[in-house]
């Protein structure tokens, strides 16, 4: 069986919900992230990048969302979780997936690892001061436009949407209100109201 | 006919060698991203993150590099430049332009685009220090394994390999002896020898 790699209110729960909505048998195992579980030699054969998601499957190891979010809607076509028949519907998809993995998860992370980018408690300082302003501008795109709505890509719900209610669920601890933003936040409430989310959401408690 | 919005020097070289390779038509239109022409209001109504690549496609625009290289593949199967009826080993072709968008790409931009990030000076320059160490890093982890040759997914070239080659061209203004890192090296080496990467880089000189 599949074995699914996520750390508690990380990235991973994007795809930690594409598996649940997916009806995909998988068996997830949770990483103390804060004690450095994912830094420890029997998980770094499975993710030599020390992060999260990983995603085992029989014939090998996928890691990052984007990737293993495409991989999940096309390994599970009932499902329906991504238009596999229609290239440009599908690359619409995966643009916003990688607006969400490379600016805008990035923008976030600045205001809590910037020991990733910079060696100065200055500079993380400086960084963190400036998430706020970051995200708000990366929501405010997402908000007037790449956000079809009522789900990322119109009226089909797709692999986007996870990853987007995961990254909206952060807007708070980056200091911006989220009723600055009514679509995403509908969009939030919405997610947070399906079924396969309430199912995976506990497992990420703290 | 499709449209293809580049930058020289930039990670549009990615989609731009790719769309080469697959033998589809496109026009390229050439940005001056020094005088800010991704930000003039004609360019923002085609990519409102003010960034390229764009392809517009007869459907509708296409943005980061990523989503369009696996546009690309899926568009032009007789290019065979992804392995379209193999889902796993779809993933690990998008698994690895992912950590190259997300990751590799973003530790690279610190080195001179800090503003995005931080206000301070003093933090551009902490950042801009860091950058041959994280390149590296990121290099290493390549070399080591996620490159499997002689092509990144082995003995297939694919949409991974230009994306690569683009990274890896960065790595002397990094501060990165490429001869450190011989797997990569001779990668890149193999990429500049290719008809379609010695047609389109010097449409990309300054």
């Amino acid at each position: 069986m599949q074995k699914f790699f996520f750390g508690p209110h990380s990235c991973a729960l994007a795809s930690h919900i594409a598996l649940e909505e997916s009806g995909a048998e998988y068996e997830a195992v949770r990483l103390d992230l804060v004690a450095g579980d994912q830094k420890k030699p029997e998980y770094l054969k499975i993710n030599p990048k020390a992060r999260v998601p990983a995603l085992v499957t029989d014939r090998g190891i996928l890691t990052e969302n984007p990737a293993i979010l495409a991989y999940v809607a096309q390994t599970n076509p009932k499902a329906r979780l991504a238009p596999l028949d229609d290239a440009y519907a599908f690359g619409k998809i995966q643009s916003f997936n990688a607006y969400l993995c490379a600016t805008v998860h990035v923008a976030h992370a600045h205001g809590r690892r910037g020991y990733r980018w910079a060696n100065e408690q200055s500079s993380f300082d400086d960084m963190k001061k400036k998430v706020p302003e970051t995200m708000a501008a990366c929501i405010q795109l997402i908000e007037d436009g790449m956000l079809e709505g009522p789900w990322v890509a119109g009226d089909q719900f797709s692999i986007a949407d996870p990853y987007l209610f995961t990254i909206a669920s952060w807007l708070e601890s980056d200091g911006v209100d989220p009723k600055r933003f009514p679509r995403v936040l509908d969009h939030r409430n919405r997610m947070a109201a399906r079924p396969a989310v309430q199912r995976v959401l506990p497992l990420h408690d703290r």
